[in-house]
């Protein structure tokens, strides 16, 4: 194609989990929460006056912003920007602090989506193995890039590198560390605090998972000002719509709403990650909204997760390297994670203990 | 600040035009539409159900992309991508098409994004001056570049470059030419068959002005399929919420609403400049929901602009170079345009002819 850019030529973008358009389906493959948002998310979109469809919205979203603060504890709303979900400020991150050439570090596996956001930009993506057990390693801490980006709790497993090992990465790295708390709701503890103490880390979160509102794309970053201000020089001018900023305030002035989601899922997620176990699979212990089972017996991983389509039940399965004997599984209500259980149960000739 | 990329160093994100907080304010300021969207676009809101909100959006807008190859006649919706907003898009267009260190031509004076795109990428804004008239001149022809923004009809003039100039910029540009169409409903004629005859072309559209809609981020472009399938590339994955597809699939099915608002604007347009020249404004013939007035004498442009802004009338005033004897004014209801009138006929001293 005569005007592509070089940089551009055989990347893809980033491919997003299936989003299946027939109904009935039980879907447990894009870690979305089960329950619905607060009925005080609903009623502020009920609400949105013509009036406020009619202006452009506040290009700051500074009431949204102040929230957050106040919630997450940091001075003013100079330390948080809003984002068009939490995707958009990732790329954010990488266009305010990597130029082309440049390396951005990660994990292998991780999220996906950061290996495409440097290919787009013409940055060098690398990714270093974690152990076995989902952890990082020597060879991680010592790698400088320009940026890193560390999910905690880690995608695709679940799993939490220790605080020490963040504290670590914080302090040893050259470069702006993205802490990617996108599930950190589910997990016992979190890095927010970071940011006052280190002046390289931002913290990542998005309104997709604890607050089940993946439809409206919601996501703030933390930071030191001088971080947000680099972050809101390179954001489009107005990127959250009326309706998503009215989401996100009803959203987190409602917080107690979210928590009793978050209980009711991480109540299922244990007893789901039980039964796997019990069932012969291999699940690393999540501190997220899904659950990573391995499975190295007969049939196949590949072979499970397609029985299970065929039974309308639709997970995650990833055919790469460190991956191929796994499926990831997203915590549904109890309902849908017994017609899971049950339907492995008879994929796999296993009986539950 | 240290972890401050060199290319952003000294450059501002773009700053938007005022959004006034306070109530009963006159705001002719930033081109909004002053009649409310389609009532049926409000109901597609309020019927948004939980669910929707709970799981995913459609990554690639399928629905709404289909009714807009439709409506602008594409043979189908690989010809058409939707945006967060036209901002989203012309961002795109930067970095789907751009290299850091090319050249991005365009205008002078014009819309003001475009520069900063340019500085923020890491690319060269070149932007060629207008002739007197604010049409495109020879040096503007003579210019190469990577890609070129052409908003048709011009901001802030409102002034429409006519059809033989477009398609000899098609024909001689080696580049990429985004036809910036924001305020095209309110023209005589477009150019929406351009991209199927040039390869090179890509026409943008935005729900803000002529369907009301600023508030919910709605653009759309329109090119062949290979371009579009560039822009595709370098989107966020879930670049529109699924309430801004709910709204654009409404409003762009109630095309007829559209038109007759913009049937309004129009004529309060023509009135709004035939008494502006009345009272000695100079008004280049405007195909847009706004007006450039230009003013010459005492008090200055900026006094006047003051002066409104005491009446708690808000229009746009740009302290630039080839704009500083000028005000540009949005087209608002009849009543807000008699209220600026008799504001500007105090103000100067003017009487209506």
């Amino acid at each position: 194609m005569k005007h592509q850019r070089e940089i551009l030529r055989g990347v893809e973008g980033y491919v997003p989990g299936e989003q299946p358009r027939m109904a009935n389906v039980i879907k447990l493959n894009t870690n979305e929460n089960p329950y619905p948002p607060s009925p005080k998310v609903i009623e502020a979109l009920r609400n949105l006056p013509a009036e406020a469809l009619r202006k452009y919205p506040d290009p700051l979203s500074a009431d949204f912003r102040a929230a957050c603060a106040e919630r997450y504890g940091y001075p003013g709303p100079e330390w948080v920007i809003a984002g068009n979900g939490m995707d958009e400020l990732l790329a954010l991150a990488v266009r305010a602090f990597v130029d082309p050439g440049d390396d951005i570090l990660s994990t292998y596996p991780t999220y996906t989506l950061y290996e495409t956001l440097a290919l787009l930009h013409g940055a060098r993506p690398v990714l270093v193995d974690l152990d076995e057990n989902f952890q990082l390693t020597e060879a991680f801490f010592n790698t400088q890039a320009r940026l890193c980006f560390l999910p905690r709790p880690n995608a695709p497993s679940g799993v939490c590198p220790p605080h020490e090992a963040v504290e670590r990465l914080c302090r040893e790295f050259n470069g702006i560390v993205v802490i990617d708390e996108a599930y950190v709701d589910f997990s016992d503890d979190n890095c927010m605090d970071f940011p006052r103490r280190f002046e390289n880390a931002i913290v990542m979160r998005t309104f997709s998972k604890s607050f089940s509102l993946a439809g409206m794309r919601i996501g703030t970053a933390a930071a030191q000002p001088p971080i947000i201000n680099e972050l809101l020089k390179v954001k489009d001018s107005y990127n959250l719509n009326v309706a998503s900023q009215a989401a996100a305030l009803a959203a987190i002035r409602d917080y107690d709403y979210m928590l009793r989601n978050v209980a009711k899922v991480r109540a299922t997620r244990e007893r789901l990650a039980a039964a796997l176990r019990a069932m012969g699979f291999s699940v690393p212990a999540s501190q997220s909204n899904f659950v990573l089972a391995q499975w190295s017996g007969t049939p196949s991983a590949a072979e499970i997760f397609a029985a299970l389509r065929g039974r309308a039940i639709i997970v995650r399965y990833f055919p790469v390297r460190k991956l191929e004997n796994a499926l990831r599984i997203s915590v549904g209500t109890d309902v849908e994670t017994d017609a899971l259980l049950a339907g492995l149960r008879e994929i796999t000739g296993q009986e539950l203990v």
